[in-house]
């Protein structure tokens, strides 16, 4: 059990308008801190104004980037509720993201402690719009101040939030996505399944590309053959081919994503067949797609909840799926799943926590 | 030609004991920045005086790391005079990391100009004991606090200065090497030929393990079939086998180090038959070692400019080099090296740039 010192702004900005906040526009007043020092262990949980953070140049993060995040959100329900969504999914999945990157674990009830608390500080801040939400992001930098390429011996894991607006403000039209088959994501041995910033540092150049093209999101293959689906984006991706639905094995290259995870559980408990274990080539897809048998696409994440998938391109390829139309299983992981964290609906799979 | 605006610190620091400098553990007086605003471009080049870095949480460089940066040094040679070593090379490497991370590339002149700005103004902080040197380390951040995945609309181009002692202060002796094959450093359409932060991060895994078991340092094998070497620890590494002189070629993976630009120069030129074009599985190093074919085996990079391998781990296998000394190939680049740079050689090649 951390014990938090909350010490509370007394400049509190003005809040802004829940119909035009966008993503990542806005911050609350307060931020979540927390210390690593060698030796020492983590120290020091804090609650604080929303300031900068002052970093020597030196600093590894800068440098090497030793550093990671988790996306959450807290959303509020009727009666001024504000819940969470299996938090502990993404400390549990920020200890592996440590891990790899040989930096020390933070105890999952800690995480947890953490991002309630810095909630309930800044309570006021989670909007009450439809789909909107207050976004959470939980991160670690690297602070030691020394430029030999080894762990740093000082951490700080720290928390912001930022109030974000519906998805879909437009209403969730499907994406038009791109099958990148010249740079890569990720590759056995390597990161893809952590959540590390490298990755995502790697990856804008194929966004860049898809954009070009007219794409809004790339779907990534993997590393070694070109060959197998992989995720879109910053999401996982899942197609349903003749009845059955398939999403890419997380086996070192794909993020274990806690919406993916969720999806899963809700498409076995509703009786459909779920391949979630053998790896898809992106020729299945096509030549699904050519037979008529590619049912539904859509991505998963945090961000978007669902993402419905209206075309495919590869190489010379376009697919068009299920006549640029939202899918019926697609919407119903979406409805189900905002239902539940939202609180419209009831929570059978006991997946959310409420914020005191 | 950039108009730098200098501003110099009133308080200077005490200069280091020259002796017992170590690497990246003192900075100098002043540091190099420059901004990068979208629609605006690069601007306000400036040196002041060193100071930490002030940034919002949500600066980009944090999350998803839109970072990268270069190694290069100062040399003090006889005279007091000061010189650089191929710096034109760095700034053409930053270019070429730029571009892969979706940053706006600086011109090489620009680069160049920049570094030797810092240098000329903490010009009495480059060491004059022997082997010595002051090392620099330009590097770019993105500072744009946004949480979306996207390049970001502002940068920073820093340059910090370290003054660092001599790598083998204790004689130059040949280190252990662990060929990896659990972790992997790069694939083809990654981002292993560029210097970006992501690279090192992933990369500190395997360099605690192979601590771990005894080693000093990491031998990668390429990401894709875990079969030719690549690069050891952050260097560049050659393998001299039956008269053959041969490194890993350039293709995507590697990154292509200054220092190993230079060895394939002096080599040629001293008339050894080098080969850096075709790949060099780690089965034929092994074979060759059993065999008494394998010579020499070297690392190459800024820091050590040349270091000696003198034992390989692969698997079960252990092979020993040359019996653990350094070889003639070894020394004799060493020497011209570290000549050259130092200013106790001729340069023929015109390799050295002085600082006025």
């Amino acid at each position: 059990m951390l014990d938090i010192k909350v010490t509370k702004t007394t400049a509190p900005k003005a809040k802004p308008d829940e119909k035009h906040l966008g993503f990542g526009n806005h911050y609350t007043d307060h931020m979540f801190i927390m210390d690593y020092t060698e030796g020492r262990g983590w120290h020091s949980p804090r609650i604080e104004p929303y300031h900068s953070l002052e970093l020597d140049p030196a600093a590894l993060v800068f440098h090497y980037a030793q550093e990671c995040f988790e996306g959450m959100k807290a959303y509020r329900a009727a009666n001024g509720r504000v819940l969470l969504f299996r938090p502990e999914k993404n400390a549990a999945r920020m200890q592996s993201t440590h891990r790899r990157l040989c930096i020390p674990e933070i105890p999952v009830e800690d995480f947890v402690q953490a991002v309630k608390a810095l909630v309930s500080v800044d309570k006021d801040w989670v909007p009450g719009e439809p789909d909107t939400s207050l976004y959470l992001r939980p991160f670690t930098i690297a602070t030691e101040a020394h430029l030999g390429v080894k762990p740093s011996a000082s951490y700080q894991f720290i928390i912001i939030a930022s109030p974000s607006g519906a998805y879909y403000a437009e209403g969730m039209n499907p994406v038009k996505i791109y099958v990148e088959d010249e740079y890569v994501r990720a590759t056995p041995g390597g990161t893809g399944y952590i959540k590390c910033g490298g990755n995502y540092a790697a990856s804008l150049i194929g966004q860049m590309k898809a954009h070009d093209l007219g794409y809004s999101q790339v779907l990534w293959l993997d590393g070694v053959e070109r060959k197998y689906v992989e995720e879109v984006g910053s999401m996982n991706c899942f197609f349903k081919i003749d009845g059955v639905i398939r999403t890419a094995p997380c086996v070192g290259t794909v993020l274990p994503g806690i919406t993916r995870m969720s999806c899963i559980e809700l498409l076995e408990k509703w009786g459909y067949k779920v391949d979630c274990e053998s790896r898809l080539p992106i020729a299945d897809v096509i030549r699904a797609g050519k037979e008529g048998k590619l049912e539904e696409v859509f991505g998963t994440g945090t961000a978007a909840v669902i993402s419905p998938v209206g075309e495919l391109r590869y190489e010379d390829e376009v697919l068009t799926i299920n006549g640029f139309q939202t899918g019926p299983v697609t919407q119903r992981l979406y409805d189900t799943l905002t239902g539940i964290q939202w609180g419209t609906l009831p929570d059978d799979m006991g997946w959310t926590q409420e914020v005191e």
